[in-house]
């Protein structure tokens, strides 16, 4: 059978990681997980409640494209109670997760061949789909002394794609360098898309959103992260506003619409705040022992996240090749992690990621076990 | 903001009139849906006790890429079940829908600019996906008298995707149709796809599957319609043991996974045959009353489909305008009917589909509306 160029495309190393520690439970083992960036909760109890009723009641079918309306709505008034932004719902699509809508903001906006800037190190997903769409990503290095800003001044853009809060770096934009980004985009024709995937899960200010700033950009957002619903595959996104009948279409076309059982339990969520809150102050416990921890255990180069549940740590001193670290962690430790490869192809040969999303004793049960086995790769 | 010519796509006009039915249905009016491809019953009982016990044990996190192993399993003892054919689970890929699998199956097979031939009429958004995914569809017009098969012998086809039983037309194609089209195929070095979203869905014969004729075809297939999961997005591909590789990294980055509540569901649905073997029933009661009173209507162009749940009509003879014919049959009857324009730019302006997957009920009220109407039309 043939095969195209573009659909040769790297793996996602942290999936490959999380079907390695499934392997190792499979086979008996006890795995704490710090390679995958979701929370080790469940939907709030309320996003399930009104799927089982939604289940008794109706048959959920397909949905309009670009979302139940109700949900678009609600959507809208979390624009008005995180950022004082007053959105218009019918600005707002219903995606399958923010994958999807990486795929309709890539289409919609750019040919093949055009040139899309991703920061370095940044989600490793961005470069991968870009190149399966016959895009050609745009690495910029960041740099911890520059709070990951990426330096797009003489790069020949047709789009940037930027988060913040970071994965891997937890590091947030403050709002002059958003306002800067987004305005040397503009002066340059540059279309910004602004992936706010972590936002609300923040440890003193709260991220600010591109739509603060401007309705000319495309934001990304999704339910999985703050509100605890990764594997549901819901989240969305919001265009300016001569964009949204494009984007209707190609999500028409690609995607139909969003899982109807993930929109109703998103709107659940919505009204789940004291408990989406309560996981808030989990994660800053989990961050507070991770800082303490980490480099006791000897991943001292490491800063401190602003936002998002990870910790990028530069391992050079310990290996030139992470990805054989993260294996013999798994091996030795039960501990998974991810290597930084998966965010940066050049310098991730000697960084590491380390995502405290799970329940607290699991971060405790792991940050003893990577004590334990680097005291005994000291022997 | 710049926008891309790729991104220009039609709308899934079914999902305009969708939209459009569910604006009168808001405003208080009665209207019955003969117009989407989706069965009227909930998921089988099975697949929600399934999703039910689920939510209450676990969290329903992101599942590995491929999906479930014990789903995949399900699915590969479909195909002994179904057709004598012994799968290899490891060739199993879960996805979100047929929708993620044709995103899936066109960027691993194509590069930019190739040529990737459809059937005319036939489903509307592969053309529109080939399309955003800048490749070039190539349209192939196909006929009754020759049952719909694709003549592409003096085609220069790097790819082709067929339906069976197809859509709009409920089309099947015989063991002998299709093994010359795959030998065609090979022969030319033309990658063959086989959408088979509507198997399980006869009145005759079971429809054949590629498998059952060859290991070096993309076959694609769908909870959504024999297992009456439309809105649920979830569908499975079966690919060439060595793509499965490319597979997975391109859905790794692509999609994460198929929403995992979607796929407990999908594990719950395999177990509930009896209930799905009853909605056939229902199905091919629904066709013999619409093959007997869409004639008397005035919808005498049609013939008898061999699966799926559509009958497609030629209505030359009534209009030139089967978009503006289909919004008066909306207004006026209270009956939504997709337009043929969304399956044959060309010859779709005099061609009209009517749906009848909801239960026998509606589809009885259908036809009285559809008969009243046009008997009204006369005057």
């Amino acid at each position: 059978m043939r095969s195209s160029t573009r659909g040769a495309v790297d793996p996602f190393i942290v999936m490959d990681v999380m079907e390695a520690a499934r392997r190792a439970e499979a086979g008996g083992r006890s795995i704490i997980h710090m390679e995958v960036g979701q929370p080790g909760t469940p939907a709030p109890q309320a996003a399930r409640d009104a799927l089982s009723r939604a289940m008794a009641d109706g048959a959920l079918g397909y949905t309009v494209a670009l979302g139940l309306p109700e949900l678009r709505e609600g959507i809208a008034t979390l624009y008005q109670d995180w950022y004082d932004v007053d959105l218009d719902p019918g600005r707002v699509v219903v995606t399958a997760g923010s994958s999807s809508a990486f795929l309709l903001a890539f289409t919609a906006l750019f040919d093949a061949g055009e040139r899309v800037g991703v920061t370095e190190p940044g989600y490793p997903s961005y470069r991968q789909i870009l190149h399966a769409l016959s895009l050609d990503p745009i690495g910029i290095p960041t740099h911890a002394d520059a709070r990951h800003v990426p330096d797009i001044s003489s790069e020949n853009l047709d789009g940037l794609i930027v988060a913040s809060p970071a994965n891997p770096t937890g590091t947030m934009l403050s709002r002059e360098d958003l306002g800067q980004l987004i305005d040397i985009c503009h002066a340059q024709g540059t279309a910004f898309i602004s992936d706010e995937i972590y936002h609300g899960v923040h440890y003193e200010a709260r991220a600010v959103s591109a739509l603060e700033l401007t309705d000319d950009v495309y934001v990304i957002n999704s339910f999985s992260k703050y509100f605890s619903m990764t594997g549901w595959r819901l989240g969305w996104m919001v265009v300016p506003p001569d964009h949204v009948r494009r984007i209707e279409r190609l999500a028409q076309n690609m995607f139909i619409c969003a899982p109807h059982a993930a929109q109703v339990a998103g709107l659940g969520a919505l009204t789940a705040r004291d408990e989406t809150e309560s996981l808030r102050k989990v994660y800053a416990e989990n961050r507070r022992l991770m800082l303490e921890e980490l480099p006791k255990a000897g991943f001292d180069q490491i800063a401190p996240p602003d936002g998002a549940f990870y910790i990028y740590a530069d391992v050079a001193a310990l290996t030139d090749d992470s990805r054989a670290f993260a294996a013999e962690i798994l091996e030795k430790a039960g501990v998974a992690v991810t290597p930084g490869l998966d965010f940066d192809p050049i310098r991730g040969h000697q960084t590491m990621r380390f995502s405290y999303a799970r329940g607290t004793d699991d971060i405790r049960e792991g940050l003893k076990r990577l004590t334990a086995f680097m005291e005994s790769r000291k022997k």
